[in-house]
């Protein structure tokens, strides 16, 4: 009674294959994950959200490593676990080691904890911040 | 009618005072910043954090420039506005530039986007990740 | 070791019974789901909620269907499976198409990101908001 | 150009007036909090979270001051600076002792992070628990 | 100190100015609000964000209406100000009525309470939802 | 393809094994649970989250008990389902009732309620709470 299932690569027609392809082609991997395959479900979605990846997770001010940490630490802010997953996957295909996703798992709850104590004390900004 | 004021500098007694100047001599600055003065309420709670804080955001597999952008990361997907900046603040004092800032904030919105993707179509764990 | 454990029908007694009646009666649903079969660990609580839902979710200003979408909207951004299950469920049966919850779901989803890029850039209200 | 504008008392008529006379009574207060003079803008909503907030918040197994620590705790999780100070305010009246909102605010937060750490690294439920 | 500052309409230039004559003309509106004044700060995230929007909130199987009202909510379940502020206008533009807004005030809080009810319960999926 | 595996009792040395030792001889268990052996993985952080929850739980202003279901309601308030299962556990070890964690539930959930219609009504907080 599942209202979305996976658009499977054979089921796949018109923008949602070519969307496919691209993603095969870019990333050079043989199959497509379930991500995508439930996005196909809205080809614009779809389309709109690999583009957007793209342009976001390239190379710029940040390499592209550091980019993949920082979507692993908000996805754990989060807590979805999907999005845990295959980005750490991806920051490791990147070359974060084991023991740097160690370190950022401590960062993010350390963060966790002095966000919560600045709010339950209601920290004001320092009037050097401002 | 404030629950919790500042513990100023020239209040602060015992563990406070110790607290304050260490973080003023390992920090080399010149003054003391709300969040530690109001954690000053509760003495343990102030060292405690400080202590955590030396430990998770010295340099380590991840350097420390890295370590306060997931910080920033993580307040921004918390919404904790002086967490915000004064991390933001202390990235840019470990190099970061207002160009990684800005791509930090593409990376953290896109990755919001996309964790809330993969639960509205509550997308399965590929068996690759398993 | 679960705490809580299901009120099953069949063991429902006292005010339990009646809601339990009620909802079947007034939903015309041949048994009750986990939920309130839940929630029965509390008669008060299990009463309270059946009667605040009627009021909210009768129609209004708005009509049904869509307060089922704003209910499903509401639960993928609190990223809770069972209540995007149920309300997804619930706002088919009030006429909402797979299109329209696939488009519900760009909404939720584009609105996660640009409600984060609000808060990292930290805009400020324009003064015709306010 | 706000939508909704707070219902004073002296606007009050019917179900508002009625709820308003019997805060004012039940509480033994002098005037309305910005609270309930928003959720006056709805009377059905006025009503029912005022006779919901009676019915949860009145002492059972719990008694009321615990009960005001813990509205006071979910609060602070949710970062709502309107509930945290007015509940912590509550919970002063019921007794509570700043040394225990400030023990509060250090369970609130270390429970934060270790919430945090859990999903980080995924930690799963032991069997015992389960 | 802040690290961003609004690019004013006299200062943009190239793709930012692009946009802004963009947003203007096709919303008919007379200036441009801070919130794309601050996603310029990065032009591709101003563009991209500009063009999903747009796509995201056109008419579909869900109308231009109903899409905003879902926005307002969302905005409301992440505590974003300026979004629940900016989106409630534009609903306001599309037709929605306060009392459409109070009623999805309550929608949204009532979830918000279930969704809680539903995690804290750790209430099973029902088999028929499966 | 798990990037973390649980370190177990019996692969436990220097600092992991210490912290084992000293967690089981505390609360006097015979074995360790998955959290501490997933945090194994990096010892600093096993270490000094043992040592933080030690001083944060421990009796002071606030018993034990009451510290517990603090744990628990924010646990809940973060849908954080391991959380949530051991310190119900360990709410239930210093004496909470079963009737205990059910008004518990009710209050955070109603409490998550009226968060959500003070941030939807973007309520002023009152003067006489400043």
């Amino acid at each position: 009674m599942a209202i979305f299932n996976m658009i499977e690569e054979n089921e796949a027609t018109g923008k949602v294959k070519e969307v496919y392809e691209d993603i095969k082609k870019k990333r050079n991997v043989k199959f497509i994950t379930n991500f995508w395959k439930m996005l196909a479900n809205e080809p614009d979605t779809l389309e709109r959200t690999w583009n957007s990846l793209q342009q976001v997770m390239k190379k710029g001010a940040l390499d592209e490593m550091t980019k993949e940490l920082i979507y692993v630490a908000v996805s754990m802010a989060n807590s979805c676990e999907y999005c845990i997953k295959s980005h750490s996957i991806a920051a490791k295909k990147q070359g974060a080691s084991k023991e740097m996703l160690a370190e950022l798992i401590a960062v993010v709850s350390m963060a966790n904890e002095t966000n919560r104590l600045v709010e339950a004390y209601q920290v004001k900004v320092d009037s050097i911040y401002e």
